[in-house]
């Protein structure tokens, strides 16, 4: 392998260029222009991978990405990749040892190109064949209105898809119209019971509040994720006693900008004296 | 225990935030106004903390802070309380731990307001006193130019600590000019015959470059103690078989502005086909 090529907006590309930096193999990321964050580009460019901004969205990103990553010597990391699904894979294993060798009753994973949740139910699928785990997990791919084509699939019982033009979204990572890895994602909601949600942004941002709230920097994804939780809860689709796994795909340190456009939270100020400190806090709410 | 308070121009309030959501116990946090970067807010508001900015330096928030702290009910998390140091020790443990139960030789550490290397030495120093390792590593800490009264005490042999007024750098939080915990720290240099080093602006931000370029996303901090580990094998203070552990205090994504603000590398750009990109790439030396 000459070089690593991937397409990505975020997270695949600050991995892709953070192992190629160590295994000194040269990486060429292509991102849609305007379309990712400052602290998302950072990575990549830190790491010293060659960016090349697309003009176009993520879908034009990564028609070329697959004709580039075809020539010789080149290897594309992304999903179409079936080695990169064997690496996502992993996710299942850890998720499993992290409870003790056991599979959880429901797993939720935000989706855009589809890939993560096939990988999660090959991962899941081996751990059962081999002995290791006695159940599989049902398999929900959370997406976000504005790009929702699997979950707008449920009306045909996920047997067809069709490309969506998608919208604005603070989840700019699973902003994805087309998704490449449909038919793998069919099977892991098809065979396990499983299903897909669509969070609003409002629902977004409520579902990140939440885990934030609970100690957790949550990424706008992971808010979608924790948003299709709240939507099974809601309509009877989780038990009581369910052990229920919510996939965070990111730091919420890489999308500091949009948390903090949503944020409703604002720092008070003082004068730097105890009396002027505590009387600032009394006014929150806050008595020392 | 009814408020947990720290005064912290980024890492400790973030954990101290995270942690009380977690618990359910209300966190104050002070901040220097105007120092500190959206992305370290961001943490602290996220986790539902009460966050008061200080007209005044971050040494005028430890004043406040260490009153405030000393009232009924209030308990302050910064190194001044001794269970602050029994949790930074834990660093050591880890350290030990993942090399195999071995002591490194040398360990590089970046130092503000100097409760790490202190922590760092009473927790390899109860390693060895276990018997779990049979050496002390030299303990070094890593300040910046811009706010380095240890370093320059180096002159008395660490006897005497003389505050002064810091100055703007990249590593916010070390910028730190009348340290609370002097004497902890040179007991840990003089008796493990480390030191200290301090690192200019460009040095700061070339230990960054070296430590990114390896695939590690450095924050300046981190960077300032990889320039420190330069220092001292320019000074010839590293053997060459000697095993030298650095401290990475936060993950780069938190100074995600800082960063952008000094990186040399841009993204290239291209319309949305396969010529476009390749010959983009060949203009920037990749050939594919």
């Amino acid at each position: 392998v000459r070089v690593l090529v991937c397409a990505s907006t975020g997270d695949t590309s600050a991995a892709l260029a953070a192992y190629g930096a160590r295994a000194n193999i040269p990486v060429v990321v292509l991102l849609p222009a305007g379309k990712v964050s400052p602290a998302q580009l950072l990575q990549p460019l830190a790491h010293g991978a060659h960016v090349v901004e697309i003009d176009g969205d993520f879908d034009a990103c990564m028609k070329v990405i697959q004709q580039v990553g075809a020539r010789d010597g080149v290897l594309l990391a992304n999903s179409k990749n079936p080695l990169r699904l064997l690496g996502q894979a992993t996710v299942a294993y850890e998720t499993v040892r992290d409870l003790g060798w056991r599979a959880p009753d429901v797993v939720v994973v935000p989706s855009g190109n589809l890939g993560n949740i096939g990988a999660l139910y090959q991962g899941f699928s081996l751990l059962r064949a081999l002995g290791v785990t006695r159940s599989m997990p049902r398999l929900f791919a959370a997406q976000v209105d504005a790009a929702a084509p699997f979950h707008a699939a449920r009306a045909s019982g996920y047997q067809a898809i069709t490309a969506v033009t998608s919208k604005d979204t603070l989840a700019t990572a699973i902003r994805i119209g087309d998704p490449v890895s449909f038919s793998r994602a069919r099977r892991a909601v098809l065979e396990t019971d499983g299903g897909t949600t669509s969070a609003s942004e409002d629902e977004v941002i409520a579902g990140m509040r939440a885990l934030d709230e609970s100690g957790l920097l949550a990424c706008p994804h992971t808010g979608a994720a924790m948003a299709g939780v709240m939507q099974l809860a809601r309509a009877g689709e989780l038990g009581k006693d369910d052990l229920v796994v919510l996939v965070s795909t990111a730091s919420g340190l890489k999308f500091a900008e949009s948390k903090a456009r949503v944020t409703t939270r604002a720092p008070a100020r003082a004068r730097a004296n105890e009396r002027a400190v505590v009387d600032a806090l009394a006014g929150v709410g806050v008595s020392l």
